[in-house]
């Protein structure tokens, strides 16, 4: 077996083990962040379990930190008193990214790690079968149920050589973006293996792992080797250790070779991390601002190479150089080894540890800018900025840009600095706040930006409404949930966020929904792809929406508006699409039934009122999807299973 | 002379050094912030001088830096082009807050500065006499103009005796502050003198001088002595040093006397920075919050002293310490001595050298919350959350109370740490940026937040118009113009700001005054009081409003009226205010022959269009203001006069 199937088999709770088949695995660890974290915990509270089922679960505050009206603070208030309540551990503001934070104090070997974040495969980098999904399936896990995946193709990376100086891993995943593009992981899982493996530090596989997201993939996983072991021992957790790797005689359904000593600096054009070249085809692009940091390349010798870079040096005068170290022990262990002097002194803006920048949480570049990242993403406007030109490069790259002003490949710095790992890392959990010990009564605190988020009930006998909306092919997610700086600070206020959705499509479509009660929403291809949020389901959901009727959907939104109980139907024949106009009424007779004979693969018709017309739909579903919708939802599945 | 006269006199224009007349003085040294700094360059690019007159000039980025759209950004290289353009300094966001850095580097004994922040008088800590004013009055100054005020009173403060351990500079204000109000210091220079004074240092004769603007003084001073001398030297500019001192046989004002080893640790209490009480007084104030920083408290010596605190505690689990230094020189010093890592593992959150959370830009407490804060204003609602109790503390009263979770005498902590001055600050000017080269070609770059700001015209023969809105008495100018996290960042855009020009009045009155063309407002007693922002003058000039008439007017809102050729007339009969009626049509004819008669006492006749009725009102102007009311505003006035 290779390390993906040792991981899923040992945690198999149900399905067969055949790619694309649907399986369920147990949840060792979970982490949430807060801006999707509030909701997982609403969840949780309503599903009703005292007291998380886990080995580990873990509250991380790490995106609402700018604090720039009450709700942040009201939301990380309410996420320390349930997480304390709940068993679950509490890591405050200031003490770093989740990701980052989760591979130093809490990551283990050979465990499993269900995370409200895409970016959760980075606990990858130290052999976790980690994985991203919505708050809800969170929740779920957080009580002791299973994740359901379609079981993945496992896609063998074998990585020969070994780095040049000045190449990174951050060049060895836009590689693998270039090649693969930002579709060439979905359904997989990324395992990486060859004997450039054991070359490779533990932040710089967690720094592939993350970037695997950007894939489409289902995770991504190197193999907990002696370096892993190194990295758990200087972390004081050796005891964590276990060893992992595939068999001699592993099958992979796919395998490709990266040659790392043929890899140069490269860097992902905006506006899509796949859209790769190599720093040094580009001439004479002035740089405006360069933002390090991120989830992907905040560890400790991230920055302690970039202090290494800057020292005795001063920032361009044109640019704005931004660090946001990832967490509170690198910032720690910089500050008092000096490195941070050295980077201050060269005139970079220390932000706050957390995410800052790469979410669009401040530092939005100016108009029209050139911003240099070492972020994950540089999708349009995610900087805060639409007009802004976002480039990923590696740490490296980034500070060389940031002291000559324009994109400069890091080898004009001349000798490449070399960082050992420490032997030791300054271990100090202060700001991570156990939770109350079983029974203690613990109040939990709910400011006005915690707010009910909206249920459903079980299907009724008929589904009626009108057709509230009609929209185009590859509406994203943030067309039907934005976010940006101004709402992410209401993820935890479902009712405020629901007068925001679709309103990029049609700034009327909330007035009209709750006018009508609530209805249909009818859409192209490829309906909701993009982001995994859930809150594009759920605000959906508190204008009433009962059912989309689509052309196509996008996987992840999909099975979000099924966990929320919401019809997503297909047209059997598009130019139906055509025919419906907006305020056209409709019903779904013998609902339950027509359900329960979708999961068999029947059609499900839904009858135009004026016409009586039926217009012929498919409800793609599993047998437990089934259930879920014939329930209202996950959350009210979940209850009726416990 | 005492010192005020003595500055005054050897800077004296015009005028006669009699308390209350009018006299002008020139000005050394300007500096601007960023929030007000756009409009002032905007400003001075309109009264067209190429190159500022002053000896020197700064332009500080520190308000607008969280950066959540791309309008700070913008406004940071608008700031950055023009003054390269315009012979102004530049200090880079993350450079710190301008007054930390204005002493540091560039405050010199003896010399005026008029900066665009109402917290400018921290230089007098040095000796400087330093006062804020609006930003068309600095523009003015750096075009070589003279700065009007009326002479004021001078109050000496006789400090005797010396400090006790644990109590402060902070506390010495605060006590000032608890004996003479936030009215206290109206009209009036605040000279320290006695043999206290030699016992403090320069920050902490700059927390004095800093918050006196709470005593709503013109400014305070302390003398120029061997301690100034010795801060001077340390900071590589010896050179920069004259004594000042009063002559024996000065004559003041007004005196009180303070007793430095009296005063204990105090508190001002929600929500007047005079509403103060002894930290010991108050049990049991569970404390949510606690931030360290601002202008007032975040100079080398405060954040060593938070420094020698922290190291080896913890933060109560339930407060949020937040630290922001004052300048990059202090984070720098931090962080090469070990400071920083003292404090950051103590639990402390490290924000971006900057003014944060003291203007609410950033950090907003949680919804009812308890913050301690060592900055200078604790109005309802300045820290982003409406809700929240922010106290005002010492760094000591703040260190202790963070890791109790309690409102704490720092009595409590036991020996007090005692911080030497460093004998050397690290100097490292590489985040100000000098200006161009004269005659060096600049080109000036306007994002699309810098918009053009409105401009009056001479006044017209007839001033016609009718009553737009009528508000009640005590009207401030966050009525006028609100100003929080949301809006700050659109200073630099008055057509944007104007859409909520007095909506907390009446939220239609834009549109209102738009689809009018303009008109008058009618207002009660006190119209204008409060923050002194140019917005509430400029945001109604933008929607064409011509003149108020008010039962009173708060001074400084007056003089931003009239230096933007908007008429502030006073009813004579008070009852005129109770029949006007939205919507009423009036008159001023003749309108310039009124205004010049007015000058001299006359009365002005507003004619109702309906009934012909007249409302006599009064405008209290002096001739120069007769005469920038006649040119349509201070910088038509000044256009002219150059």
């Amino acid at each position: 077996m290779n390390i993906t199937e040792k991981l899923i088999k040992s945690h198999l709770v149900s399905g067969e083990m055949i790619p694309g088949k649907e399986i369920a695995i147990k949840i060792d660890q979970t982490l949430t962040q807060d801006s999707t974290g509030t909701m997982a915990y609403l969840q949780f509270e309503a599903i009703g379990i005292p007291r998380v089922k886990t080995e580990k679960s873990v509250a991380y505050i790490d995106h609402n930190t700018l604090q720039t009206g009450f709700e942040n603070a009201d939301d990380h208030k309410y996420i320390q008193t349930v997480a304390k309540k709940h068993g679950i551990y509490f890591s405050k503001p200031g003490n770093g990214i989740c990701h980052q934070v989760h591979l130093e104090r809490f990551g283990k070997p050979g465990k499993t790690l269900l995370g409200s974040d895409s970016h959760t495969p980075t606990g990858g980098g130290i052999g976790m079968l980690a994985i991203g999904a919505g708050g809800l399936d969170v929740a779920v896990a957080m009580g002791g149920g299973a994740y359901y995946l379609a079981m993945p193709r496992v896609c063998r990376v074998v990585l020969t050589g070994k780095l040049s100086p000045w190449v990174t891993a951050k060049d060895v995943i836009l590689e693998v973006l270039r090649r693969l593009s930002v579709k060439g992981g979905v359904g997989k899982v990324m395992e990486y293996a060859g004997e450039g493996v054991k070359t490779l530090s533990v932040p710089q596989r967690a720094t592939i792992t993350n970037m695997g997201a950007e894939l489409g993939a289902t995770t991504s996983v190197f193999p907990s080797d002696e370096v892993t072991k190194a990295f758990l021992k200087a972390q004081g957790r050796e005891e964590d250790w276990v060893e992992l790797k595939a068999d001699d005689d592993a099958i992979y359904d796919e395998e490709i070779t990266i040659a790392l000593d043929e890899i140069e600096p490269l860097v992902a054009c905006p506006h899509s991390p796949d859209n790769i070249k190599k720093v040094s085809e580009i001439k004479d692009l002035a740089v405006d601002q360069v933002a390090i940091g991120s989830c992907t390349n905040s560890s400790y010798t991230d920055m302690m190479t970039v202090a290494a870079l800057l020292k005795g040096k001063t920032v361009d005068p044109n640019v704005s150089l931004v660090i946001a170290p990832g967490s509170k022990q690198v910032m720690n262990m910089l500050a008092a080894n000096g490195a941070l002097a050295d980077i201050i002194s060269a005139g970079a803006r220390i932000l706050e540890c957390g995410c800052g920048p790469c979410i669009g949480m401040g530092q939005a570049p100016a108009t029209n800018a050139v911003s240099l990242r070492t972020i994950n993403r540089n999708f349009e406007g995610r900087s805060g900025t639409k007009s802004a030109q976002v480039y990923i490069v590696s740490p490296e790259t980034a500070v060389a840009s940031a002291l000559t002003g324009k994109l400069t490949d890091p080898h004009t710095l001349g000798e490449a600095p070399v960082i050992p790992m420490p032997e030791e890392f300054m271990v100090n959990d202060n700001l991570i706040i156990p939770p109350a010990p079983e029974g203690e009564c613990v109040k939990v605190v709910r400011g006005p930006n915690i707010q009910p988020f909206p249920k459903n009930t079980k299907v009724p006998k008929e589904i009626k409404g009108g057709a509230l909306i009609k929209v185009d092919d590859n509406i994203t997610t943030d067309h039907i949930m934005p976010s940006n700086a101004k709402l992410l600070p209401f993820r935890s206020n479902v009712p405020y966020l629901a007068d925001y959705c679709l309103t990029p499509c049609d700034p009327e479509f909330p007035a009209r929904a709750k006018k009508a009660g609530g209805g249909f929403i009818i859409a192209g291809q490829n309906y909701g792809q993009g982001s995994s949020r859930e809150h594009a389901a759920l605000a959906p959901l508190q204008l009433g929406v009962k059912a989309v009727i689509a052309k196509s959907f996008a996987r992840i939104h999909m099975a979000n508006l099924i966990n929320n109980g919401i019809l997503p139907l297909v047209f059997v024949n598009e130019w139906d699409y055509d025919n419906i106009k907006v305020g056209d009424e409709f019903v779904i007779k013998y609902a339950a039934d027509q359900i329960k004979g979708a999961a068999q693969g029947q059609i499900v018709n839904v009858t135009c009122v004026k016409t009586g017309e039926e217009i012929p739909t498919r409800l793609n579903i599993s047998e437990r999807q089934r259930d879920i919708l014939l329930a209202g939802g996950l959350l009210n599945y979940t209850k009726e299973s416990n």
